[in-house]
Formats: C-alpha cells, sequence, structure tokens
C-alpha cells in the first residue's frame, strides 16, 4: 500500500471529522478500508465503513469514531482484511477494539495532539502507519483550545 | 468492600447475561455499580447502568456487555467512583474502555472459558477481583458448547 492511499483514506477521515466539528462534536473521523477492493479497481467500494466521534450528539459515551466506524461495519468476518483510519491516535478502548478483531494495520492522522495505545497495538502486531497530517492537527489544536472541557471528557480526563 | 457485596452485583450481571441468552444471544451481563451509593445505604441505587452483550441482537459488533453499560451509564465524570461489573473476564475492546475511562476496580465473573485483557488492566493500575462464580461458567459453556460458531464471532476468531 503506497502513502499516496493512505493520504486518500485519511481525507476522508478528515472530512468526517470536520462533519462533527460542525454539527458541535469532537473533530475526530474514522474510515474503515478495504484494500482488495481498492487492488481490484473498486475505489467507490474500498470504504466500507465511516464514523466520526458523536458522543457529544448522542450522549454515548463509547461513541468514539473508530468505534461508530466499527459499529457501522456491522457483523462480519473479515476484519483481518480491513484498515482502519483515523485521524487521531486510537485511545486504549479504540486500540482495545482493533486487538479484538484482529485488524492488522492502523492508519493515523497525527499523534503530535495526543498520544493514544499506540504501543499495545504494535505489541500485538498491528501494523502503525502515522502520516502526521496538518489538517489532521489543526482541527485538534482548536478543539483543545476552544473547547477544552469537552476533550478532557472525551479522554476521561 | 466485601465479598458479599460483589456476589450481590455479580448476580445482576448473571441476570443481564440471563437475558441476551433468552433472546438468542450472546449469554453475558454486565453492571456498573457506585459503592458511594452503596455506602450510604442507597442499595437500588447503587447500580448505575446495566448492559449485556446486544451483538446478535442489534448487529453492532461493539456492542459487548460491558460496552452496553457504559453506554447506558451516558455522559459523566465519575468514573473513577464505579465499579464496572462483569460476567466475563473483559476483551481487549472492554478492558481498554475501563483504562481509558480511569475505572478502578473491575469484578469479573469468570476467567476459565476465556482469558481478557487482565494483564492489560492490571499493568494500568485497575483492581481486579475474580470470583470464579459456577453460574457465569456455566452460562459460557453452554454457548461454546451449542454456539460455538457465534462465540468464536464475538472474540474476533
Amino acid at each position: 500500500m503506497s502513502s499516496s492511499l493512505y493520504n486518500l483514506w485519511m481525507t476522508a477521515a478528515i472530512d468526517q471529522a470536520k462533519k462533527s466539528w460542525d454539527e458541535g462534536g469532537i473533530p475526530i473521523g474514522s474510515v474503515l478500508v478495504s484494500p482488495k477492493a481498492e487492488a481490484i479497481g473498486n475505489i467507490g467500494g474500498s470504504i466500507v465503513a465511516r464514523g466520526h466521534n458523536e458522543r457529544v450528539q448522542t450522549g454515548d459515551p463509547t461513541a468514539h469514531a473508530e468505534m461508530v466506524a466499527v459499529r457501522n461495519a456491522g457483523r462480519r468476518r473479515d476484519w483481518k482484511d480491513l484498515v482502519l483510519v483515523s485521524t487521531l491516535s486510537p485511545c486504549s478502548m479504540c486500540a482495545g477494539t482493533a486487538i479484538l478483531y484482529k485488524i492488522p494495520v492502523v492508519v493515523i492522522g497525527e499523534n503530535r495532539t495526543f498520544q493514544g495505545a499506540e504501543d499495545w497495538m504494535a505489541r500485538n502486531g498491528i501494523e502503525l502507519h502515522v502520516l502526521t497530517d496538518t489538517r489532521a492537527i489543526a482541527l485538534m489544536e482548536r478543539l483543545q483550545k476552544e473547547r477544552a472541557e469537552l476533550w478532557a471528557e472525551d479522554i476521561g480526563e
């Protein structure tokens, strides 16, 4: 998989993050991608699920972006063929979900504004790619500056 | 906190597990308890949320019992005062959620039929109590015998 593909998927995740921010929520987005679909030229079909943080919008404390993407992906047995893409380094809940379902690759927008459970994913054999995407950083910096309390709640602080 | 309290809470979690089995789902149940409410004599108010595995019932792959209990607890800032009770040793997703929200104590029905991410919770300072409850073991043994495929899907196998 090439870095241009990662950037393409990250753009889709960032669109989700922007959507959440526009709704008054936490600007973190995620997509689940099937590189197999990509490989056979089905670009449109390569994103199997999208999600954005819905904790503020729905009052569900488990509704981090990655969790919503997994939820939207529904019951399936092909997790080992998927890539989880998130604008932000996944927290312990979202990392634990990737480990549970043996998702082999996680593409991360950035880990400058928050360092998630990357070590734990790596120890469980997950391949990580951190893009240090300036768009993703800008979204989180605005959140932490303008709505610090909301962010603290998101990460149990 | 005494072991008789743990058993009382576990009974509530087992009731949730039985409810799920009766619905055709995975027989795992969970409750979130506020020992502070218990301490001031408010036994009825001590269980702040209940949940059972709803993956089969709703098609949501994140709907493990503990996740549903956390979801039902809603947005709150008192996670550090709560106890998470589950009939089964929590998987990496549910363990990661306890770590995210800094839930300090996890009471586990049993870890004979499935060993979850207990090490990871312990490394993150969570106090674990494994009851080895024969009721919880019986529920899981029946699942693994009668619906092995459903169980494999639940743990990403």
